[in-house]
């Protein structure tokens, strides 16, 4: 059994992917659900062999495992995450604030789904989705948003987690640059 | 006296923005400032009269009280910073993890300067700041780490706070959108 097996999976769901329009802010959310201890990232509707590429390349030098998929269609992809007993998180403004409401997350043993979106997310989304949480009831980045959700979802024990089977490692220091080679 | 007046301030210093490439993403941090509480945001060497339309029509609509400033050499807004007795915050990568070092900084009364970057960071910043912190030792973005950073130093409990006056206000709702006007 692999030392970093888990018993549920949380999965990012990335809406609206245009490229080159969003490459960067995809990339962010990409870097900060690895960097916090997610599972991986579907990208939906649109393929994107670059943000793969370029994703997989920092997952082989500062380890763990980080699925990226693109271009499943993001009604199946949260309608099959359903079907197999799966709970959908969509972070919104709209939604309930995260204080309220991550207690009876964390609660479920569900495998999760996070759903983010870009500029404008479809209706049914919202009815979909088992929990509209906010970070904040402000206008704010989807990347701030899911980094936040991320570290209270895993309890705030997640920044100082480290990587298995890493080939660089980044030593903490109070001033400058340390990095070790595996 | 105003009713938000504060003891002391909290302002990001944004390093390397340069147009168009990164217009989305310093919006991101604007907003993230912004929404987790944040008194303002320098935007260092570029003028960007966009951005300050878009982050102050924002403000205006949702309230509270934020100051963009564009221009401003990096290295005078950290020196001016340090000389009127404040203390300067780096997020990187590189730094001391966020966990042992957030007391450190929260039991400091002097006003903070919040220091992200883009891609290159010069060298002398990791030495100009107090305090290198990292938001995970992990690729990330400035964008999540800010976010996470801010979370963490208003101790989680500005995540529901209310924007004085606002015109429109986000009700908290399980499904779907509801937005009132004042």
């Amino acid at each position: 059994m692999p030392e970093n097996r888990k018993k549920h999976q949380l999965v990012i769901l990335r809406l609206g992917h245009r490229i080159p329009r969003d490459v960067r802010v995809t990339t962010h959310v990409c870097l900060t659900a690895r960097a916090l201890g997610a599972d991986g990232v579907i990208v939906a509707d649109t393929s994107d062999k670059q943000l793969v590429d370029t994703i997989n390349r920092v997952t082989a030098r500062f380890g763990g495992s980080f699925d990226v998929e693109t271009g499943k269609p993001w009604r199946s992809a949260i309608n099959d995450w359903k079907k197999s007993g799966g709970k959908v998180i969509h972070l919104t403004a709209y939604g309930i604030p995260l204080p309220r409401i991550i207690g009876r997350i964390r609660r479920s043993a569900a495998n999760k789904l996070v759903v983010v979106g870009s500029e404008k997310v479809p209706g049914e989304v919202f009815h979909l989705a088992d929990w509209n949480v906010s970070v904040t009831n402000q206008p704010i980045s989807e990347v701030s948003a899911l980094g936040i959700f991320l570290d209270w979802y895993y309890g705030h024990r997640r920044l100082e987690r480290i990587f298995p089977d890493a080939k660089l490692r980044i030593i903490p220091t109070e001033r400058g640059k340390r990095i070790t080679k595996a």
